[in-house]
């Protein structure tokens, strides 16, 4: 791995807390590691770790106070949206309070290779591509970009997209769904995502990719979602057979 | 949002497109999109597009020919793990070939108090933890912090770490494993973790945490993962009922 875009030592430190802070993970009124823990836990000098606490203490994230030591001073927003592994976070939220819906793009495209093989069509056959962004409490959630065949065109419309869930749509109009897969990764948001969901540059960003088959397995949707790290998660139970294997 | 550490665009897009080829995501011999496509897509000049372009080029990752146009001359290692939700990477890859597991840290530690939560006891008590680094094929895959309570120091040595999965060992010293949870976001790697899985700052990682309780409801484990997100995502099969919902 090439390290070509080295970020200073305590400018990574001071990023990896101010995450922890805005993102909640450190609370308000919790103590943050002192100059020697950091220089130790880092393996950096106290005069790096003193930096990133002061770029922290600039930022209004924390108070160092003598003899107390550092503390958060930073209420973080509401906690993560948690995502139940079976259910989409469009079902959850469509229309949930203070979430709405914004469509980017909508139309037919040809489809890419990738897609064409997960639709189980011929690559650049046309498909119908629809990109929206889900906000909650007004700010960007994730951005969906979703394909169907073509065959759908009557039942999705960028108008109907605004109300209803993509898969909502696809059951109204009589598809009857019969299984699907999902993989979860984390990527580098790409500029396009960054401006989407109003990240910094390569913020880590968490994907949710979909594959839905009707009952007879013939393809019916592909989606793929990303999501903003420090607003949504996903939680899954585990049964004793699931943990014990 | 702050965008204080502001990567110029092109080496965005740079680094953004190097991310698919290097992942696979872009095969070797597949085409990359053109100046044009570029600039069009991230709402950038032919200029900017063609700086990101030549990055690649120079990086030997693509070739530019006059007519064919930019190709992926670079063959991606194998294909990313994917993993069962309901296995832990652990389980999957402890005896499997190629798998190595190195120790990083191993002992008592006073629990902070997230980590007293998740186990059940008082912060500042002391709890056993282990700091381990899976590889595959030579290279970092992740790295796994368990935290344990002390009674299992019996069974739970550094030594043992290294030739069972700890969920193993757990069982075999007769815990019963009742139910467990999990939790999955993706956040930046701090330099820590960039050392620790030969990361580039701030890169992605998919995070992983576990809960698990014994069938009394005891808590028995906390287990928080970062796996590289270029050699590790987690797949999951839906039902019929999950899609639907």
């Amino acid at each position: 791995m090439r390290r070509g875009d080295a970020v200073p030592l305590y400018h990574q430190i001071f990023l990896a807390l101010r995450d922890e802070i805005l993102s909640g993970t450190r609370a308000y009124g919790s103590t943050v590691p002192t100059e020697h823990q950091l220089s130790e836990r880092f393996g950096v000098s106290r005069i790096t770790a003193r930096r990133a606490l002061d770029e922290l203490s600039d930022m209004g994230l924390v108070e160092r106070r003598r003899r107390i030591g550092t503390r958060v001073i930073h209420r973080a927003r509401p906690a993560a949206i948690d995502a139940d592994i079976d259910q989409t976070v469009e079902s959850l939220l469509a229309f949930g309070r203070d979430t709405a819906v914004r469509v980017l793009a909508f139309g037919a495209v040809p489809a890419d290779p990738g897609v064409a093989e997960a639709l189980g069509i011929d690559p650049q056959m046309e498909v119908l591509r629809a990109v929206r962004v889900r906000y909650k409490d007004g700010e960007p959630l994730g951005r969906i970009v979703s394909y169907t065949p073509l065959r759908f065109a009557d039942v999705l419309t960028e108008t109907a997209l605004t109300t209803a869930p993509l898969l909502e749509l696809l059951l109204r109009s009589g598809a009857r769904i019969g299984s699907g897969s999902q993989t979860i990764s984390a990527l580098s948001a790409d500029p396009e995502l960054v401006e989407a969901l109003a990240l910094e540059p390569r913020a880590a960003v968490l994907r949710v990719e979909r594959h839905v088959q009707d009952d007879a397995g013939t393809p019916l949707l592909l989606t793929i979602a990303d999501y903003r790290a420090d607003r949504y998660r996903i939680s899954v139970d585990l049964s004793a057979s699931g943990g014990r294997r």
